[in-house]
């Protein structure tokens, strides 16, 4: 059902979108004064959040941060240097981890799109996983925080993935290569957000 | 294991469901003052988080909102049509939203519990996951927005859609015709929710 | 895969901590001042929580809470019987309280990380998921309390659970008994749990 080609590709941004989303998860952690644990706790939260919920709806079973234990080990490692390294967190520039924080999104919605899709998948709910795929560990973290969580609050963040998840579906309809179109979907994901939050964008509001 | 009959009856009720939830959820998008965006995670969390709740415990894989695009369309479709009204939605009488909400909670508690007995569970968990299914999605809408859930601060709710399944469980151990069971099961429970709320009635509390 | 004998250990361990964690889950409904379905819900998501999520990430199809009767039937008769009791519960000292919380955590952890260990998964996952079965069902009732979960906010909790874990990875890598190995670490989990209130233990904070 899956090339070796698109399964790598998956796995690469998987990995790289756990790691970033680690060192995010173990952050907020050093921001709310937790332990260790609490480090660990919300590093993985953050980081496989996402793909957990992606990969019980599509059947991948066991999930991949459960069945590859690469992914555990990448959010130890992240949680604990960021534990080591906490009395400088309070000079990490904020550009930094929002620059951090689009990067996650875009790996995770474009691998979480691919991934919906070589499972087969229809488009339409393939859309709705990868931009679940992105915004899920951020919303488990919020939720764990007793915060509305950023996917609520947070303009052009979902729409960021929604925008990645729209390109990889188009471009697998329209049988464009999937390494090119995988590319283009998350610099664009990571354009838009960061785009978003250096001009202010907003959608127009409900009420 | 599913026969041709039930499985159309639970995924009439299971759409159905799926409509009037997604509309409530879009509203509580236009109450909460969100951005389109906001108006679908709404509307796909409410609509569709009891359904894949069930699904993924019974082991119905993918989910059937997953595996199934006419969900995520009638999702997108009802959330895009709340938002183009919005204007209008202060007009929207609290009856309408009490009756949408009651109508969504009788429907999916009767598909819940049908679907888990014909997956062949006992019918213990059956009633458990019919109430799972019934107010699941409206939990994880409350959730997202920091509220205490409706299912514990509502009184004659979870009961509702406990009474619903008790129904059909009771209807499929004694071997009567599934259909006018599901009917009877989700008239009793929408008349309840509707009386307890036009009567105010209220269960004993524990302290 | 697993044989009998580890199977009836993690059955006992899980059914065990099931009745522990449905009282502790319907006397927080009793605080909370809640009707008798919410000592029910209270019950169910504290009691089966853990296992939930540990038997979806695990790829146990129907989990056991579901596939098994007797778990929500132990939940049911816990729930019914704090409800009966509940104009005694002010009465139920502290240190019940906080002894039934440690033993369900110890015998969580213990049959989360051995039946993930008997589906097959690597002993870096597993250590995870004997965690999440241990700290899963409070984490999932105070969210819906929309309290800041105890994982985050006490001392020595996830700890403990992480501790059992290790405990039972290694007895397995080392291919020690996996009674004798069950048996320590739940004594560990429950032991450091119970020094950490006592002496008011404290891990170091981020801040």
């Amino acid at each position: 059902m899956m090339t070796d080609r698109t399964t790598r590709v998956v796995r690469a941004a998987d990995i790289a979108g756990t790691l970033v989303f680690a060192i995010e998860g173990a952050l907020a952690a050093a921001n709310a004064g937790l332990d260790p644990i609490g480090f660990m706790v919300l590093g993985f939260v953050t980081a496989l959040g996402g793909g957990l919920i992606r990969d019980l709806l599509i059947g991948a079973s066991p999930p991949a941060a459960v069945g590859d234990w690469h992914y555990a080990v990448v959010v130890l490692v992240a949680a604990s240097a960021i534990w080591i390294a906490r009395p400088e967190a309070d000079a990490i520039p904020s550009w930094l981890l929002t620059t951090l924080d689009a990067g996650g999104l875009a790996l995770f919605a474009v691998a979480g799109t691919r991934k919906s899709l070589d499972y087969g998948l229809h488009p339409v709910p393939s859309l709705f996983l990868g931009t679940i795929s992105g915004v899920g560990g951020g919303t488990m973290r919020d939720v764990l925080l007793t915060q509305v969580p950023r996917v609520l609050r947070v303009d052009v963040y979902a729409t960021a993935a929604l925008a990645a998840a729209a390109i990889v579906v188009l471009g697998h309809v329209w049988r464009l290569p999937s390494r090119g179109t995988a590319i283009i979907a998350a610099a664009v994901c990571f354009g838009l957000r960061m785009l978003a939050v250096h001009y202010g964008w907003q959608l127009p509001k409900g009420i």
